[in-house]
């Protein structure tokens, strides 16, 4: 049977990386990997960094370029872009995956962070291998290597922990959060959020902790009342995605900082 | 200057270990134990296995006894119950660092899973930090570095994707569940839940991912729709519980699972 292993390599330090996800990576013939654009050079950089260092012998490497995405859709057309986009990448995975891995092979998709949280991965080899199954193929197994979230690794730059005694986090997005603080949850954890929309919440008594490249050299953290610290971070943050083409940042917003 | 550090050793398999909690843990001098009663044997014995491993020359550990605790307590009486017998403890880790700890000396709590989720020691630490300073004590640096969480080691055990695309994630307790789903989130992460409350929701369409021990050989996955399976997995987990003498299990709950 045929696997393929999605493999967490954590926020961006290479040291984030598990002696699990080396073992993972010693079982791989061929790396699948999607050309990023932008953020590809860092991205590419890192993998190359960690296959270098871990896998002894050498490794082959597959790369498919990433389909266009609607990246204007707002409402229920940004979901349907997303779900569009992914089909369209489902494609390029299975075609790489026909074309790659033998009858025993096994493939690998390193994912940044964790796969479990707003990596699209292991929903579209769901789906490949439903697909294949349906058309009477064999399928093949999927494995998931647990690694180092960029929420953690945020709450770790911070010295943060991210529940109050006894409560409850939400980990959201951008988009969502333009809606406003949740009533009923006072810690919320947002990602994707490439529009700065904590600068745009009216509420006071609360705290932000804010990273970008989280893990790497060029990490940069900033922290304090939202309302005193939220320009100086659309500030820094514009300035360095200028400066380097494309920014992963998150953050905490943390409602009654004061209590425990 | 001292320091403290506290490193998430990951979820169970001593392979979820990072590079970088084991090169915090080479430049540790001393690793602070608290002893945790029945779940102490396995727990200890995981400890040994990683400094055995990954430090070199011998390691010096300083176990304290965990205070007592009281764990019947519920509603505000509960909060008030937790954060007292973390005045009590921080106490005890106080008195450790000002004994063990020399002008620049390296002190280690390792943590289960990631600092940043249902672990007190950070929280601890600040406070033990605050008053040293306020009484006129010069402190100490705190690090924490970040490991793999129960909640991504679940996801992993079970291939899943913990949010839906553009969706939220809430993260939660058992106790807070007991109020029932929340309205406006379809994806609940439940830590810390003795009373297996999930056993006592009404939902429908409502999926269960359910993991016990995860990352160990004693490992338990039950999932399925939650109507179908909750008895099994109160079963099962009761058994569990009684052969081993403890039980940590987390969950997921997926309102509308085959929604993408």
């Amino acid at each position: 049977m045929r696997t393929v292993l999605v493999i967490g390599i954590g926020a961006g330090d290479p040291d984030h990386l598990t002696f699990q996800a080396v073992a993972a990576m010693r079982r791989a013939d061929v790396f699948f990997g999607i050309d990023k654009g932008a953020v590809k050079d860092d991205l590419a950089a890192l993998r190359g960094e960690l296959l270098d260092r871990h896998v002894e012998g050498g490794y082959r490497v597959v790369d498919a370029p990433d389909p266009e995405r609607d990246r204007d859709a707002s409402g229920t057309a940004y979901r349907d872009a997303v779900l569009d986009w992914q089909d369209r990448r489902a494609g390029l995975y299975a075609a790489m995956i026909a074309d790659e891995l033998g009858p025993d092979g096994v493939g690998a998709f390193l994912v940044w962070g964790d796969p479990s949280l707003y990596d699209g991965t292991l929903r579209l080899l769901a789906g490949i291998r439903e697909a294949d199954v349906a058309t009477g193929g064999e399928g093949f197994d999927i494995e998931s290597v647990p690694g180092v979230s960029s929420v953690a690794a945020l709450a770790a730059a911070h010295r943060l922990i991210l529940n109050r005694v006894g409560g409850s986090v939400l980990v959201t997005t951008g988009r969502r959060l333009a809606a406003g603080m949740p009533r009923d949850v006072d810690d919320v954890v947002v990602m994707l959020d490439g529009a700065t929309t904590f600068a745009s919440l009216p509420d006071d008594d609360v705290a932000i902790y804010w990273g970008a490249y989280l893990g790497t050299p060029d990490e940069i953290l900033v922290s304090g009342d939202l309302q005193k610290v939220k320009d100086e971070i659309v500030r820094v943050r514009a300035r360095a995605r200028e400066r380097k083409g494309w920014i992963m940042d998150t953050y905490l917003l943390r409602r009654d900082p004061g209590r425990r």
